[in-house]
């Protein structure tokens, strides 16, 4: 079966992944009813596709109370092995989306890859044409690579994050604020489109300066957290780069 | 005196930050001479301003080698401190560009916040008047809040580089490269340009989901140094969110 923009879909949740998944649903004129995960009662067993948007380990719960059906039932969780949908479904995949999604901003999501995978042939084509109409930017992914991939998405966007969040918190001590480290932030993202970030590495830890490092550890001797950080990322930009 | 395009000057550096000063110079019809931070030997006396554009640690050797002058000389480093230019000459000053600076990436020098300092009112509204040609984001920073600005963009650029490169390493893993992560990496650095970092944050750690972390930590079994900075990360993540 092809799923197109027509075929009758159900998606389950309504955090971040399933608010972003509506909006780029209703985009594109898909034909879905949105329902909050923990409190959805009585759900049609004709779908054609049900999507599971949920936190990893609400999953089995929402699974539980699903109807059976013919339809294909997939989740969208990066470290959630697809035969978790194996036992109650006879139709099943992962249908994962690599991207950071909060529920206020708006993305474009033909940019984001979206990896598929699934308990048969059929079902995968399935999901490949659904995905389609999204992204132009498929790819197929077996449980342990998708394990993987989600491991290297929490340091390159999760850790980051907090870097950022980090960076703001000193910042405020030198009496400016986050909007000052924007164009810095940018950059540096910017940068490893094109570079491969081991050749983008600037800053202390890299030319090893050990006066600046030790300037920075004094300037932190208050925050043993950020102390412990820095000391351990400087070490290993310095042990990486070498 | 107000420093301008037609003032004579010489830049002293011919890494990163020598590299790209050099190119928005020339983009903005400066007059100024380049020289190699170890390699000059007999410079003029009579430049306007000289520019010292090299490692930290280089910056006293350049300066006992800088023929005694009248005119400005400052350096870009983001942890030297002003006074390091006090004993030789009367008119010094910092020019701090608060940016990654790599010699192959051209980039747009008008976004770049630039922190300046001077001994004195005059050598401040003369190097004000220079950056002003280069910048629309020229700002005043004691050593002091500059050290700490430094620190800040460590964070911000040079260690989120250096978990860009731990995330390729595990993307590899996975069968896919870096390519997959790049929508990823941008809108993770463009969140925070409208969002606070601390509202911006997803991801395992923040939700604590245990059960992924866990996952996570035994992928990294093999990998001792990555295991230790996910442990530290998304604990500190958890302390700082809660």
């Amino acid at each position: 079966m092809m799923l197109s923009e027509k075929s009758k879909i159900v998606l389950i949740g309504t955090g971040n992944v399933g608010t972003q998944l509506a909006q780029s649903f209703a985009e594109r004129h898909i034909n879905f009813k949105q329902l909050a995960g923990r409190t959805f009662s009585k759900m049609d067993a004709d779908a054609d596709l049900y999507i599971i948007a949920v936190k990893d380990d609400a999953i089995a719960n929402v699974v539980a109370r699903m109807p059976e059906t013919m339809g294909i039932v997939v989740h969208t969780a990066g470290s959630v092995d697809l035969t978790d949908l194996s036992a109650k479904f006879t139709r099943y995949g992962v249908f994962y989306p690599l991207q950071t999604f909060s529920k206020n901003r708006k993305l474009d999501f033909s940019e984001i890859p979206v990896l598929i995978e699934a308990g048969d042939e059929q079902t995968l084509s399935g999901l490949k044409s659904f995905a389609s109409i999204l992204t132009k930017n498929v790819g197929m992914a077996t449980s342990e690579r998708r394990r993987m991939l989600h491991l290297s998405a929490v340091f390159a966007c999760n850790f980051v994050n907090h870097l950022y969040a980090l960076a703001e918190d000193i910042v405020q001590k030198s009496g400016f604020d986050i909007d000052i480290l924007k164009p810095l932030i940018i950059e540096t993202a910017q940068k490893v489109q094109q570079m491969k970030p081991v050749e983008a590495q600037t800053g202390p830890a890299v030319r090893y300066d050990k006066t600046v490092m030790a300037k920075h550890l004094a300037l932190l001797q208050n925050d043993k957290t950020k102390q412990q950080i820095y000391a351990l990322l400087s070490e290993n930009i310095h042990t990486f780069n070498r």
